[in-house]
């Protein structure tokens, strides 16, 4: 393909991860160094900067500070969950960002995000070549989900799944100080996919996890749950339990939402996460000393647990998504290829049209959980571990981060 | 003094800190290498392991193993929370504990913990001077809480103080990422003091941190308090404020347990703690999206955000307990004296008598509390700020934690 010289933008969608600037580090540095790219733009959250016209020229930057948004979580450009419509409905949207790229040059749109995301970046791809607007359209891959299709892996997940499991590694070591015993109910993230939670499983492998392990993949029964609770306790005389936020009875109602069961008891106003909720249950069913224990935000962006492989691997998509673009391929997704060398875990990039990958969802294999359903196999050890290794040497001013700090001066 | 020569018990009591194992070590470690101490027995949670004569031969434990113990969160050898008698009212215990002591020849005794522990520790040591068993009883100090008494700070503090002040930091960047504002209210322990929430203002002091902080030191006004956030969140379109646990009305019942309230609308069943209970507070009153987070056990629990000045502390505590006992002392708490060393911070041992510190509590004064009740003074940045120093060069196996395996060999 010919050459193209242009500008580029680069979005940031969704919710953030530990890691996600250090894609936006891979693709601001990459094409800064590319002689194709004759600018390089931080959309402010996301494809709202674009429609706003609010892009950031990344060449103001400083080079040191660009570099520690390896070390940054959270989306350090800003980011949205903008659904932007259908073209053939309403193309409103698509005719002002056609307009913002006309106005800066652009002719390369790195998109970075999950899902939704990977569904917005593949409608402004089929827009721009539905008009004759040449510009080279990439996805770089985000999510800690760990749940977008065709990918073995996602950036972002490593790093969160490092986190859970050496958290629920410390409080089982806290969770069972007392000769009186405790059931600890630890909720991790995860609506639709059980990825995070499963996760919990490497502290497990490590002899300080979760004894019960309960993820969306399957319908939840509050009875049999409360039978497996009673049964760990009484045995062990303490009880450590992952469930998944998305975890819902058989009709597909989440336990979280549900307002009043006569199994479950809830009968309450909703105050609290699932983990509260649960904990309440299991409170008055055991009698049991009961502690529900919600992950919350600090595992989508406790960067100071981030993977060295996850960072690298990140930076490595984006990377790899101006390469492809600059070499003249457009509309595909970066991907991850998993391999081996010299018998060690190794990863590759490989492209993925846009349309596969838009709105589809990667979950656990049903043949990853045990036949109980109250936890998960090997293969999901041999999966995950490989991804968490590597210690960062992370940056720290005083012993606390030293994060990114951008100037985001705004392009003219 | 002369000589004495006889077993040691070493006993953890209280809540568990991520450095408490650190000075269990340096109370261990020293007492194997004593030419005086003839055994050094570690108890089964604490004083409730000394009644029960459950006590772990440390001299059978791998010494890598101990060593590990410098980097293990929560209490190694099991704690207890129990109250032991007045011994003119009840002497049963003590009688009991005498008999324990004497069975195995014990002339050194050793109890870590925090006040209540103290309480315990100082007691026992009185009855064994008042029936003449000679036995050496030092206090070796304990708490997340900071709040012992004559000390200048506690160990365990300064490794929750910088794993609060860091997931703030790190919340602090994912909790601003939309362009549509949130407000985010982090729960943090301390029932009593304020000192760990105060640790919040380490995140503020390094560019990204709470707005807002409440401590129990001062009364809990909900209107003031929400009109403090509107404020904020009215000026930057966004707001993070860091509340204590133990935040209090002026009648002196707490935030977190109030049933009903004309002010604050709380009629709901009494789910969730105190963060969440703010939210549906701050979300009622705003309109505002907003978030509740409680650091629960993974603030007291989490070593790998362990500083290498509170972890050496605590060796250092431990070792003091034993090196003065040896040498004759008696009845004394191991106290930190905070100093400089060409014009750094320095901290030594002092000893303080038990009888001073036994249930006594040191709040964080009021004039390191700015006038509006609503965040502290660059006092407490000092004060704080040398504690959490240093990086530990934390053993890890696979990327994860790898925590001491004692085998715990009852002693016969």
């Amino acid at each position: 393909m010919s050459e193209l010289k242009g500008a580029c933008i680069i979005g940031q969608s969704g919710g953030p991860t530990s890691v996600i600037n250090a894609s936006a580090y891979g693709v601001i540095r990459t094409a800064l160094d590319s002689d194709c790219i004759t600018a390089v733009y931080g959309a402010e959250h996301g494809i709202k900067g674009v429609l706003a016209d609010r892009l950031f020229d990344m060449s103001k930057e400083d080079a040191r500070e660009l570099e520690l948004l390896k070390y940054t979580p959270s989306s350090a450009l800003g980011s949205c969950r903008y659904k932007i419509a259908d073209p053939d409905v309403d193309d409103t949207d698509y005719k002002r960002i056609l307009e913002v790229f006309k106005k800066h040059d652009v002719r390369y749109f790195f998109y970075n995000g999950g899902n939704d995301s990977m569904d917005t970046c593949n409608k402004i791809s089929k827009y721009m070549q539905k008009v004759g607007y040449e510009c080279r359209v990439m996805g770089v891959p985000k999510t800690i989900d760990n749940d977008l299709y065709g990918t073995d892996h996602c950036p972002g997940y490593a790093s969160a799944a490092k986190y859970i499991a050496t958290s629920c590694m410390e409080v089982y070591q806290d969770a069972r100080v007392y000769d009186t015993g405790m059931i600890c109910i630890i909720e991790i993230m995860g609506r639709h996919a059980g990825w995070l939670t499963a996760a919990a499983a490497l502290a497990t492998e490590y002899g300080a996890g979760p004894d019960l392990i309960y993820l969306p993949e399957r319908d939840f029964d509050m009875d049999k749950f409360l039978a497996d609770v009673e049964r760990v306790y009484k045995e062990k005389g303490n009880c450590m339990v992952a469930v998944s936020e998305g975890i819902h009875y058989a009709d597909g109602s989440f336990v979280s939402e549900a307002k009043t069961s006569a199994t479950d008891g809830f009968g309450h106003a909703q105050l609290g996460g699932l983990a509260a909720r649960l904990a309440d249950v299991v409170k008055q069913k055991t009698g049991a000393k009961v502690r529900g224990i919600e992950l919350s935000l600090l595992q989508r962006c406790g960067a100071h647990l981030a993977s060295e492989t996850d960072i690298e691997e990140a930076v490595m998509a984006g990377r790899a998504a101006v390469e492809n673009a600059v070499a003249g391929i457009t509309d595909k997704m970066v991907a991850f290829e998993r391999g081996t060398v010299n018998g060690r875990y190794a990863c590759k990039t490989k492209l993925l049209p846009l349309t596969e990958v838009a709105n589809a969802e990667k979950k656990v294999p049903q043949e990853w959980i045990n036949a109980e359903g109250n936890g998960v196999t090997h293969d999901f050890i041999d999966y995950a571990l490989p991804l968490i290794q590597g210690e960062p040497k992370l940056p720290k001013e005083d012993s606390l981060p030293r994060f990114a700090r951008l100037k985001k001066v705004l392009a003219k």
